[in-house]
């Protein structure tokens, strides 16, 4: 029997549809779990966007992004430090687990005292994330992201995050597409436990053609998602399954079919 | 004083040019070293292609590349093995002191099998680099490789390795596009020590529009290179510094402009 019980899929996996139809679309097809990104919850108060997802069925897997605490100057901090109120903030009200957070990396500045300021944001976080009862989950980066976007690469660099920062709110997002490669991933994964808290999953193509944009289906690439899985799995973890899928190519392809794939995907590859 | 006593450029940086060339614009512009990529022993002996070299006082610093042992079938494992003792065999006829090893991977394996077929291939190819006396140079590459480049990802993996083979004939060729982002990498280093037998420089650009061909001149992206130099001296190292750029950009302008700028590049940020 078909078991989409975990399943949950990315809004920015389906990008062309909004949330009202990804809403109607993810609960026609069965699916009950959803990764929302913020930009989703856009052009409408947040209390309807939680109708909306509850009218349909749909609980939120994580609300998706925060993070980017690496700064320049005083003014970048605070403005980073806000938004990731205003993350949990939006969770809280969607009923969203967690917030993931993409740590953030600036070109400008050395990896080290990115890698502080991450540390210390998420520190600054804690606190307001207790209070409204929503949990941060680190997502290491693959290292070809640790320029702009995170210098966060490994599990093994989240954990020690957490060992700094105390696990109670904030835990690992494990995303296949990022940490595949990592010759520690087996030991640091064991290390985490029950640190991890999300597991998201696309493939790995060989060619890849864009930095950002050219993920493929579970099974399409060279990811050894099932084992990593039974890694993730064999902390205890039991939570939803995310489909995250950056690709120019499915996002111009008709959006029902690309469901039915993913669908597929995941109960023969994942 | 400008000392370019220690800089070694590699003809693929030039693309254009050809190995005669080559030799000519480096030695015209106060280089004695030179990264030789095996496209450009093509079309003469290699005998020729050393005096072509001595001719100018050209010094190769590196024969690139073998490697690529993970295979599918006995066959391939054959096929690799004799190109790399080709490989060895020419870098002694040339003078090159050392074969970088690009060490190979395949999306169909596993990385664990990859990883496996790497080691034992060095390990064939060891009494055959002993008895020419040329070293083998395992060069960690970037994660963005591990589907089809090299499965040996981090400094640290070819510890392992050598760990594994001894370290009489197998060294490393630390570049510093592929292990910037490394948070282990100060430990690494130190723990490869005069392990540390080759060091190749460019940068890492912000963007990076293409997996392959989009490298940076010294200076003009954001790898801390300086540093990294410190702590790869910091083992004893002082051999050459090689220039290993691979750029479309480039690659179209005015190659004697380029060797200028990378000459100056390399005064001022390494």
């Amino acid at each position: 029997m078909d078991n989409f019980d975990r399943l949950a899929v990315h809004t920015m996996t389906t990008k062309p549809w909004d949330l009202p139809t990804a809403c109607a679309k993810y609960a026609e097809g069965g699916l009950s779990g959803m990764g929302v990104w913020r930009q989703w919850l856009e052009g409408r108060s947040l209390e309807e966007s939680r109708m909306l997802l509850d009218d349909h069925g749909i609980t939120p897997a994580s609300l998706v992004r925060g993070g980017f605490f690496p700064y320049a100057t005083v003014d970048e901090k605070q403005t980073a430090l806000d938004d990731n109120f205003k993350a949990i903030d939006a969770a809280a009200v969607i009923g969203a687990p967690q917030v993931v957070l993409v740590c953030g990396a600036k070109p400008d500045l050395s990896l080290a005292e990115s890698r502080k300021h991450i540390t210390e944001g998420i520190a600054s976080c804690i606190a307001h994330a207790k209070s409204v009862g929503v949990k941060l989950a680190i997502e290491p980066l693959h290292p070809m992201y640790a320029d702009c976007r995170s210098a966060v690469n490994t599990i093994g660099q989240a954990n020690d995050i957490i060992d700094q920062v105390g696990d109670e709110w904030v835990g690992i997002a494990a995303d296949v597409y990022h940490i595949w490669w990592d010759p520690q991933l087996e030991g640091e994964i064991i290390r985490a436990g029950s640190r991890i808290i999300g597991f998201h999953v696309c493939d790995w193509l060989t060619p890849t053609n864009d930095f950002l944009n050219d993920r493929g289906i579970m099974g399409e690439g060279c990811i050894n998602i099932r084992g990593i899985r039974q890694l993730v799995e064999a902390t205890g973890f039991q939570g939803w399954i995310e489909v995250e899928i950056f690709s120019d190519r499915y996002w111009a392809t008709d959006q029902d079919k690309y469901l039915t794939q993913i669908k597929n995907a995941y109960l023969q590859h994942v």
